[in-house]
Formats: structure tokens, C-alpha cells, sequence
């Protein structure tokens, strides 16, 4: 009574249901283009047909550099499908570091928009294997020297009905690159059963939250966050397994963007806290209605202020959280206690353990700290789905599941319910005099400021107290903000919300943050730019 | 870059998140006792000491006796999570077979509930293998002859911090007797693997319902399937995992049960149409409020007359449909489709397809029929949580699973945007002048006719046309219904949805069907009645 081989958990069946059931629902691209499910199910075919027509197929990578699409969204099925790995190239990455990717990834195919020609010729003659080159374009097919094929004309001249090979479940289906602020990018990647589970886990985790909140079966999907980071969270995967009207913008231009949001009515979306701010920052000057848009923060801290103003815009806005190493989802907002807009608290906080996962907050010797809302150490998860290692790295393997526990590197507070609080990055955490200060802390206080834009806080070396902490702003306007900043900090100091130390020595301003390629604000950048006297 | 042991999907798992972070949230009995998630936890892992000092751990089956109570529930999860194999005994089946049961599951334990000791005891000289006996009781702890403890006591001895073993999630989990109207009791089993996906999938399907539908994190549970039925449908796992409010009743009283309701405020519960129908007599006479309440109907069609009457009371109903064999989430009705209450077509249709469910309707050389919404064949499926056979009964195993399908032994069609609705059993199909007459549309068009309880439509022998269709009623009250039926049955016949040999020969009136022991109508005892002169 083996399980039969039909019953391994394959990426092909996120496609049967209920979105196979439902094949008049449509999938659409930024530019107006237009495909029903029945469609979108036959390209998969035709796309893997084209690939192995080409010779790809099991043990293959193939990789991708485009837009956020729904060709992308093909490949995200069709290339697993055939039992090959898909590649995300990051394409915010500098050419060398998308250079050391391809090639650490030993990649067999490049699928190439004619948008990232410029980075890509210019590499080939460095790409150790040799690699088949498809050209992706919304503009005429003309081939680019070196390439085998044009997606449309490739797809065009296969049938629909693929026979897609029995998989074990194991077998690898993504692979990306996580960029750290030191070495070389990282290679993650993910099974069919990961990536499987990881969609029935969302779906049980977002799906359940009552009223208004989480995905249901009749949102409008469009993501806001790049498919090359964590797949774009998952959720291109959870939209299409549950059927949803789907919208891939292509490159992101924020008045494209709402205006997309307006057509489609689009009632569901993730993104950085940057794009909100921008975003926001559009539907101000546009005075765009963004009410009943549902927005799920991650990759960086939702702060009070940014929530603030998203809710003041009618936007349902909660916090998730997750790395690049856990596929990434870990814990969500607790929107179940989470009814009214107001719970401003509930909605940024890191939240609540996602089905299947296991959380601990440990200290460095892995034991628990008490569960009080206050005591900080290390998050450790344990789920399904996190990744097994980076590829070709042992040694960094064995350091991310150290004593058995995936280490995130952030540091948080849990409570006695299991809602926890991530308070820095363990790199980013301002040690000042033996005691630790929260970066995180500073800057939501800071984030409610009028005038302000953004802001960082980080340490500087100082002689007596081993670091001191810096904020660094940008304006919205011409405003000054040192005072209403010092006001709201003062008032946590006095309410014993924060510690006195962590009063920031200086708060410089700047024009704009240096941010990493996925969006995030690049804090060790800024400290070698204060370092150099770059920021004062 | 193997998975680890922890990544292997476990019931244990399931109580971890987002359950496990809501621990004041609780669970009641039919008698007012009440016990929060935290404590729940903790007896589960008193259970599994106490379990484990007498020995019982990997590879023992423990057979549970009771009703629907919150102990059933701490052994759903203290069984399979030591290793053992949770057998949950139909307790409406006769001795004998009870008996058979537990000597073809190997039982090594019995937990056995005060009622049904009387059935019980009088077997125990005849129970091959020595298993230990385990009282549960909710009155006084005076252990029956031969008992080794009672289940109170013994968890009262142990510590709740067990250390549950690493398992291999193919693990057998459950284990239950599936009775066709033919030779023995079948076991089927499920792996811990299985159930977790089930529970996964059924979150993900209910779950993501619009508006007022489906199951969501706010929902309070309460099972009107025993839990010997396939673990009452799997919803139990649904509810821990989600941390729902839950209410196990005990015995089904009708009076007892409309209290529990009322009390808790039940918002979802499940059960057979014969139990709802049972249940709206009550509420019928204690004028009792129903509205808001979410009833799924599975193991029997649901018909328009029942809809009707729920709906009339304010219930949202809707049906579902699996088997022993399938866990038994395969399809349910198209929720998302179905936003109003008038719906009735869609909320009676078997529905479409589960997440991850493949579905086929075949002829009998396994070749699909034309999806028309007309054609009939036999209902086969792949899930990854189908069961893989039966249990020491290799020929059964492999008729069930011939061509690599799970064969339901339903007849059904299957419209082009897959919608399936079951029209019959095979064996139940009446084959008149070589032509199929689906029982279960006669049925339904009956349903509807003013002072009729109860139908069923079986095919009786005819010399002339092989099976001759006859309905056999049960009236509400004193008035005839052969003409009310008659005129639906010639209106079906009139608009071409019913062919004109449908019309039955005959109507006969009876007090009362006769049931199988898990409440559906026993055609087979109908038709051996009818053979005998018994019904006329």
C-alpha cells in the first residue's frame, strides 16, 4: 500500500483546482493584454513543449529575466512542470553579481526581455555553459544575435497538450539568490513539495481571516513585489491555485500602477513598505481611491506611520513577515483579533506563527527567552518548507540550521500568546553601552513624525559606549522634524517604553536612503557612509 | 541537502499554528464542561503518557468507543501522535460486527464509553488478541471487571510534557470500517501524511469562501457526524488546526443539540440529511432560531426539499460529497458561485472539485464521457490523500484503485466548466428497457411535494423492461402526496429533463426507511423488502 507516484505534491497540481474548474477567469498584463485560465493552461503546454523541444527537461535550469508578467507566471508552472529549476534572476542586481548567479546556477537556458538586453550580451561571452537564449518582447521579434527563439513564436508553433513527466516530490523546482551585505549572492532553492505546501499554507493562513481581511476566492490579484524575490512571496502561485482575476503590471510605474488598480478593481497586492510610500505618495498627488485595496507588508518593518497613512486612505494594510530562506511565509499580522482599522498595533506587528510553523525566540546558547513582550534574542523557525541550505555552500548551510533551527538573524520579543515583534536585524541592533538598542523601535517612534519621509537608525562606534545611535531622515518637505522626532522619543522614554541611552546623539538629514536590490534600506551602506563623513 | 525529520507533515503538526497561539480559546462538551486550547494540549499529552506506560506506542492500534465528546478529540491526536493507530469504532454497528472489527484491526487497546460497555463486555471472551481496557466515563470512576483504568485517573497520574517520537509521516494514523450492503466490514486507514493534506485542503477550499460562507478562524464548530465516520469528515482536524471554538455534544438528542446552538452560538456544523431533518422537526417545534448557521451535507444527496426547508430557517446550506475511501474531502458545491440563498441548483450540486483533487467521469473502459451536464459514467479521482486500500484485502484494494483511479462506485455527470452532480449509486441506478433512470433525480423532483418526510426511488424487478422504478414515502402527515408527486414527475417529463419511462409503477407508503448504521437510506434492504412483500 506504497503511496502511488500521482499522489506526490507536484507544482502542476496547484492548476487543477478550483482554478481548473474555472476556465473563463482571466489573467492580464500591464499593457492590456488579455488571457482567460483556458489559455493561460495551454501556453503552460505549448511553453513546455517549446523547452524540451529545445532538449531542456529534467535536471535543467533555466532562468528568467523579466518584468513581472504572466509569461513569467507561465514559466513560474511550465519550467517545474517539465522537472527543470527555475532560475529568478534578480535583474536589480549589478551585472557582475547577475553574472556570478547564472553561472553559480549552471544555468541551461536564459529566457531574456529585451529590456535587460543591455546587461545580458554584454555578459555572454563570460557564461561558462553554454546557455540557450530566448527572447521575450512586446515589441517586434526580431532576434538578438545568439538567441534560439522568440517566446510567442516558440510557443505558436507547439501544441497545447504537454505529457508532463511523473516527478518525485523532492526534486527541485526554484532557485534564486539571496544578496546579504557581504560575499557572494546565496543560492535558495525550493521543491515541488515545498513550494506546494508553502501555497496550502498561505491559503490556510490568509484564507480563514473573517470579514473583509485575507484572500478569498473572488479577489483581484496583483502583485507589487518583484517575481525574482521569493517568487514573488508565493502568491502567484496561491492567486493561481485558487483561480483569482490576475494582474501582472510589468515594470512598475506608480501611475500605471494605480491606474491598473482603478481598471481592475484589484483588491488584493504585497509589496516593500517603499512602493506603499511611493505609491501613496502617487495616489496623493492623483487623489486616487485605494479603499478596499488590500496591502500585506514584508521585507522590512511596517511602521506606524506608514500604516497610519495607508488606513487613512482606506487601505486594509497588516504586516507578514519572512527571509528569502523560508519561502518566505513565517508569520502574518493577527488579523483574527484584528477587526477594526484601528488596531495599528496588531497590524505592524511580525504577528502570529503561520500554519505549520514553529517559532522559538532563542539566546545564543538556543534557549528560549521568556515570553513577557519584552525579553529579545534570535527567531528560530522549523516548517516544511524552508530551505534545505544554499546551493554549493555547506558551510553556510550548517550555520543557517545551526542546532537544527533555521536562524533568521532577526531579533525579536514574543508574548505569552505567541505574538512576536521582530525588533532588528542582529546585524543592525545599536549596542551602546552593554545594553541593546532596537533600531526598528527608533524608527517606528520617529515614523509618525509630520514631515518626515523616512528614516534609519543606526550606531555609530563611539569610544565610551561602544555605539551610539544615529538617525538618519529624509524630509517630506522643508520642514524641520528634530523636534517633533525628540518629542515622541522623549515621551517613550518617559513612559519607560524605551531605554534613556537610546536617545539618538544626532539626526542627519539626506536626500534619499541607499537601499539594497529587493528594496530594503541598506543600514551597513549607511554606516560606512557616516563612517566616511559621506552623511553628517 | 535531505529534508530534515521535522519537515515531514505530522497530526501533531497541526496543533501548533495557528492554534497553538490562541490558548485561551476553548472546547466544550454537551454537558457544560469546558477546557481552554492550553489545557487541551496538556491532556494530550497526558493521554500519550498514560498510553505510553502501558506500553502502547508505534505500531499499536487503540480503538475508541464513545460518542462526540472533547476526549475523542485529545485521542484524534494523543494516538497517532505516539505512533499508534487511532481505530474509531461504529459503535451502530451490531456486536458482531464490532467484534470482527476489533479482532481484523488487532486492536491492542479499547477505550470504551459507559454505554457501551453493554455491547462490550458480553465480547470480550471472543476478542483474539489481548488489549488493555480503558473506562471513560462521566460518572462515577468504578472500573468494570477486566478495565485497566479509567481515563480521568490515569491522565491525572501523568506529567502533559511527553515527548512525542519523530515519525515517518507515511505512518498509518487511522484506521476505521467502511460497511458496504455486502460481506464484511472493510478497514481503511490513513497515513499521517494524509491527514495533514486533508486538513490543508479543506481549509483551502472552505476557507476561502466569499462573504458569509466557508469556514473562518471566527467560526464556532460544533460535528453532527460521529466521529467513527471517517473522522467526522475530517472537520475535527480543521477546527483544532484553525483554533475554532469548538462544541462536541455527546449523543445526539434533537432538544440537546438546538440548546447547544443556541448557547454557544454555533456557526458550522456537518451532518447527513437525516440528521438535519431530524434536527428541523425540533426546531420546527421549539421555534427555535437557525439563521447564520453554516450546515455542510455530505454523505447523502442533498435535495431541493431539504435546501429549501434549511434555507426557509435562515441556514446556509450547501452540500459536499466524498466517501469512506477519499478522507473524504473530493468535491463540494461552488460556494463562490453561489452568493445568494436561491441558488439551490448550485448549492445541491456535488460540486467541483477539491483543491488538489483530480476528477474524471468514465465509461466503463475508462474513457471520459462528454463533460454536457447530460452524460453519465463513473465517478474516479486522485488526491494525495486517497486511501491506498483496504486493509488485508488485496482483491478489494485493487478493485478499488483499477487503472490507477480511485473508483467511487457514483454515477455522475460533469458539466464543461466542471460541475459534477452525482445522479445515482451504480447499484443503485434503476435500468429500465435498457436505459438508466437516476434514483436520486426522482428523489429530488419528489422532494419538493407538500406533506412528504422522506422518499427513496429503488428499481424493482420486471419481466417486461428488466427494473421497473418505484418510490417508496414517508408522509409528514396524514395527506396523500402520490398526486403532488406525480405532477412534478410528468412536469420533468414534459420539459425533457426526466425521460418518459422515468415515471414510477408505483407509490408505496411506509412509516419509516430503514438505515445503514452511518444514516443513509439502505436501498438494498429496500428492495429485498419489496422482493419479500414487506413493502407494497
Amino acid at each position: 500500500m506504497t503511496a502511488p507516484p500521482y499522489s506526490q505534491l507536484l507544482i502542476g497540481q496547484l492548476l487543477r483546482a478550483p482554478a481548473g474548474s474555472d476556465p473563463d477567469q482571466t489573467i492580464h498584463d500591464g499593457a492590456g493584454r488579455v488571457q482567460t485560465y483556458r489559455q493561460f493552461h495551454a501556453r503552460i503546454g505549448q511553453l513546455a513543449a517549446a523547452l524540451a523541444r529545445m532538449g531542456l527537461g529534467r535536471g535543467a535550469t533555466i532562468a528568467v529575466m523579466d518584468w513581472d508578467t504572466p509569461r513569467y507566471l507561465e514559466c513560474f508552472f511550465a519550467v517545474p512542470m517539465i522537472g527543470a529549476t527555475l532560475h529568478t534572476v534578480n535583474i536589480r542586481l549589478s551585472p557582475e553579481q547577475v553574472l556570478f548567479t547564472i553561472n553559480h546556477a549552471e544555468d541551461d537556458a536564459v529566457l531574456c526581455h529585451a529590456d535587460f538586453l543591455p546587461m545580458l550580451l554584454p555578459l555572454l561571452p563570460r557564461i561558462r555553459r553554454p546557455a540557450r537564449l530566448i527572447f521575450l518582447t512586446d515589441g517586434p521579434a526580431v532576434l538578438p544575435p545568439g538567441f534560439a527563439g522568440e517566446y510567442e513564436s516558440l510557443l505558436a508553433a507547439e501544441s497545447a497538450d504537454f505529457a508532463y513527466p511523473d516527478l518525485p516530490e523532492d526534486s527541485r523546482a526554484t532557485l534564486f539568490y539571496t544578496t546579504g551585505t557581504t560575499g557572494d549572492p546565496k543560492g535558495v532553492s525550493y521543491s515541488h513539495r515545498q513550494l506546494v505546501l508553502h501555497t496550502l499554507a498561505v491559503t490556510a493562513g490568509f484564507g480563514t481571516v473573517p470579514g473583509k481581511g485575507g484572500v478569498k476566492r473572488d479577489d483581484v490579484y496583483m502583485p507589487l513585489t518583484p517575481l525574482f524575490h521569493v517568487h514573488g512571496w508565493g502568491f502567484p502561485y496561491v492567486a493561481t491555485f485558487l483561480g483569482l482575476k490576475q494582474i501582472y503590471p510589468g515594470r512598475y510605474d506608480p501611475a500605471r500602477l494605480l491606474a491598473l488598480i482603478a481598471e481592475h478593481k484589484v483588491t488584493f497586492s504585497h509589496c516593500v513598505p517603499t512602493i506603499l510610500s511611493m505609491l501613496l505618495d502617487a495616489a496623493d498627488a492623483a487623489r486616487s481611491d485605494l479603499s478596499g485595496w488590500k496591502v500585506v507588508i514584508g521585507g522590512a518593518a511596517l511602521s506606524e506611520g506608514l500604516a497610519r497613512r495607508a488606513l487613512d486612505k482606506g487601505i486594509n494594510i497588516h504586516a507578514a513577515y519572512g527571509m528569502s530562506e523560508t519561502c518566505p511565509f513565517v508569520t502574518m499580522a493577527d488579523m483574527v483579533a484584528s477587526q477594526s482599522d484601528d488596531d495599528i498595533t496588531i497590524r505592524t506587528a511580525t504577528g502570529r506563527a503561520a500554519p505549520l510553523v514553529e517559532l522559538r525566540v532563542v539566546d545564543p546558547q538556543m534557549r528560549d527567552v521568556p515570553h513577557d513582550g519584552r525579553t529579545t534574542g534570535e527567531v528560530v523557525a522549523r516548517a516544511p518548507w524552508l530551505t534545505a541550505g544554499y546551493l554549493h555552500n555547506p558551510q553556510g548551510s550548517a550555520d543557517l540550521w545551526q542546532g537544527g533551527w533555521l536562524h533568521t538573524g532577526d531579533v525579536a520579543h514574543m508574548t505569552a500568546n505567541g505574538t512576536l515583534r521582530i525588533t532588528d536585524r542582529l546585524k543592525d541592533v545599536i549596542k551602546s553601552g552593554g545594553e541593546w538598542v532596537s533600531s526598528l523601535a527608533l524608527e517606528n517612534l520617529a515614523s509618525t513624525a509630520p514631515g518626515l519621509r523616512e528614516v534609519a537608525a543606526v550606531g555609530v562606534p563611539d569610544e565610551r559606549w561602544g555605539e551610539r545611535p544615529v538617525l538618519v531622515v529624509v524630509l517630506a518637505g522643508s520642514e524641520p522634524v528634530d523636534a517633533a522626532i525628540k518629542q515622541r522619543l522623549s515621551g517613550a522614554i518617559a513612559a519607560g517604553d524605551l531605554p534613556k541611552w537610546a536617545m539618538p546623539d544626532r539626526i542627519c538629514v539626506v536626500t534619499s536612503l541607499p537601499r539594497t536590490s529587493v528594496g530594503k534600506i541598506d543600514k551597513k551602506l549607511i554606516r560606512q557612509m557616516m563612517a566616511k563623513g559621506e552623511i553628517a
